[in-house]
């Protein structure tokens, strides 16, 4: 017997849904593997590989195919679902108390995320070996596994990424960047670069005397850097910025045809009573009001979006830490600011009206509510990511304890050397994943 | 006889208040000089020397001197003062239907800006030849023009400039920036730097293989240059990333002990109803629901803020742009928003759950509010640079039509001349204010 688990059920995820779900099988070897799928069609689910989950899987037999969803149900916070094979059992919808049971058999399991209306079109099953009879229904753009919330893209002839400064007419995006399987995204350009070094470092793709050169050479606004299946971001500072590189990389690997990509910020943040230098990764991205939302005003009006993280990949992260063991680690909410004097509560900006009493009240109040650092990007981040089906996580250093501090006055080798860390733990992440042996 | 009016009263300043306020006083000669003071204690006003201002003088008689302020009145949407001089008429408070008429008398006439609480110290009135008598006030921190919201930072030992790689403790900023007079502030790093560039090159302040060197060398999060008394920084894209860069500006202008500063925000936009390389001058800063406040979350609450902008200076900067004659410059307002795709009603981003007609319909009601264009840092920079007393525009040019289109997809070589615009105008409008006879 297997069981079919829905781990993104947690919170906020429901079916029809766009976030992305995963899958915990278990297996006849007692090991579990994790992956994500996406609706094919009304009630039909199809995988999506997921390289970086497979690498911690534990049972080799598996196969993934494509499955009917004849029911999704709910048991306390995790969803469950009961897929075609005649011998599922488990609860439906309406009884919703127990998990789903189905017998292991390959060809009946599986594992979907939900898609909104817009996404309801075929989409790629990520060109999987044991999907050959898929194949010609993967052979456009709508079949991409990274999915835009945008009817109108599909339909134009040539688009412009303004601020990357590249275009559908004038570049080959499905060479360039077609087996791109990691983002990494952070705020400084010279940290991006500096990030991409390491990783080639970490894989064993560098050379003597190699370069990366700037992609998006020709602008300032970001830069971008690519190794093997790795591409490096930098997004500048705060929510807009993050926002807009957010749409045209989400667009660029679209265009790509890209499938299975995990996009992970790694950025520098304040802590809130952690020692600085400690890595938080995101458990959940919230606002400056500790709720787990994103707020946007869309011609006029505001528009709620949820925060959601891939918690699977929490899981992974902090497993990765455990590995290295060299810096502390924690998991916690982060809290996402759009300014960084006034409104994280510093008393050292150009306008302060509130005292330092004021300011620690605020800032234990977010300690309670599981906020463990704040920064500036995380929450639209988290909105985009998991809007568009990106598999997605925020891995953030302290560089200071906030309820002792405002001013970041460390050293600059400190600092740097705190820089390192996210990068360290998330190059160890992506060499993992794809030291696997079952990575295709 | 000389009637003082003051200008800055049209929308939200009141007495008290730290917004700056302009003074237009007619002189003998029929022409009429503007300029600024603030408030050196309470009751005596104190003037701030504008050299911009002055230079569109035309009263060579005027002095500028302290005075006492006896009652402030309004009269429509116009503040009026009088102040003391034995013969001075008009108004006080309470009759308040008729202007202020003092005698010319160099000695008794003037102008000052409210000041809110925090404010309420001795301030400088920018180190004037004819205010000698004041010169031993205005040598410590609290005389200087540019003016913090915050009374914490001068109880700190040393204050560090993080994203500027700045500290008052390693810098010796009166030294690098005392004699600042003008801050030009824009998105693009390599922007400014041409910037600085040409205006060095219009000062005639340039040399055969003269370089700029980045100040702010050692963190890529900003840039900043200078050449004679013009400073030109950049700061990146959104309203985070530049209220980064302000609050550090803003202390920066502070420890330097800078006076007499106006801030120009030189920019790119989307137009509205405008031909493709319009410059806009802004005369208010708006958001994305057509009002002109800016929204902030402070300690979990939310704080609104108003966008006034120098009307005078926003004429000023018009009259240049007609002295060049060599591009389109309108004044209307400007909306400010928090993304660039669906926060701008983009069709061609990610995301988009609206249709062309949603789009073109909240675009015509911007238009028809007032509003030119769209860019997304102007309601911050305006809020925050009123709220510290500086002088400031915005002057952005448009890069598209949005009622015709989203994609920014002119020639590069069309939008690199397109942005060298506003540095055009705004570096006419130096050159105009420090070739005035008049500048100190």
């Amino acid at each position: 017997m297997s069981r079919v688990r829905w781990e993104r059920g947690a919170r906020g995820a429901r079916p029809g849904r766009s976030s992305g779900w995963t899958c915990r099988e278990e297996g006849a070897l007692g090991g579990y593997a994790v992956s994500r799928a996406t609706r094919l069609r009304a009630g039909r689910v199809h995988f999506l590989p997921s390289a970086h989950s497979r690498s911690f899987s534990g049972v080799p037999g598996l196969r993934w195919r494509t499955a009917m969803c004849l029911s999704i149900s709910r048991r306390g916070s995790t969803w469950w679902r009961r897929c075609d094979g005649g011998a599922a059992g488990g609860s439906g919808p309406r009884s919703g108390t127990q998990p789903t049971r189905i017998p292991q058999n390959p060809g009946q399991t599986y594992i979907s995320r939900g898609s909104n209306q817009r996404d309801e079109g075929p989409a790629s099953a990520g060109r999987m070996a044991s999907s050959v009879a898929e194949t010609k229904e993967l052979e456009n753009h709508s079949d991409c596994c990274v999915k835009l919330c945008n009817p109108n893209v599909a339909t134009m002839k040539e688009d412009v990424l303004y601020h990357f400064n590249l275009s559908t007419a004038t570049h080959d995006f499905p060479a360039m960047f077609g087996d791109v399987k990691f983002v990494c995204v952070g705020g400084s350009p010279s940290r991006m670069k500096a990030f991409i070094r390491y990783v080639a470092s970490e894989l064993g793709l560098d050379r003597p005397g190699m370069d990366y050169p700037n992609i998006c050479a020709g602008t300032d606004r970001y830069a971008m850097f690519k190794v093997g299946p790795v591409l490096s971001v930098s997004h500048g500072m705060g929510i807009p910025s993050i926002a807009i590189m957010l749409h045209e990389l989400i667009k660029l690997l679209y265009h790509a045809r890209c499938s299975g990509v995990t996009v992970i910020r790694i950025g520098t943040s304040g802590g809130i009573g952690l020692e600085p230098g400690s890595v938080v990764i995101t458990r959940q991205a919230v606002d400056a009001c500790f709720k787990p939302e994103f707020e946007q005003v869309v011609l006029g009006k505001r528009v709620i979006r949820s925060t959601d993280l891939d918690e699977q990949l929490v899981q992974e992260l902090t497993q990765c830490s455990a590995d290295l063991s060299e810096f502390t680690t924690v998991v916690g909410n982060t809290m996402c600011t759009l300014d960084f004097y006034e409104g994280q509560g510093r008393l050292d900006g150009a306008l302060c009206f509130y005292t330092e009493k004021d300011k620690q009240e605020y800032l234990k109040a977010a300690y309670a509510a599981g906020i463990r650092n704040i920064e500036m990007e995380s929450s639209v981040f988290a909105a985009m990511c998991s809007a568009c089906g990106l598999r997605a996580a925020v891995v953030c250093v302290t560089l200071l304890d906030r309820l002792k501090g405002d001013q970041i006055s460390s050293p600059h080798e400190v600092l740097a050397e705190y820089q390192q860390r996210p990068q360290r733990l998330v190059g160890h992440f992506i060499k993992k994943c794809l030291s696997a042996p079952d990575v295709p």
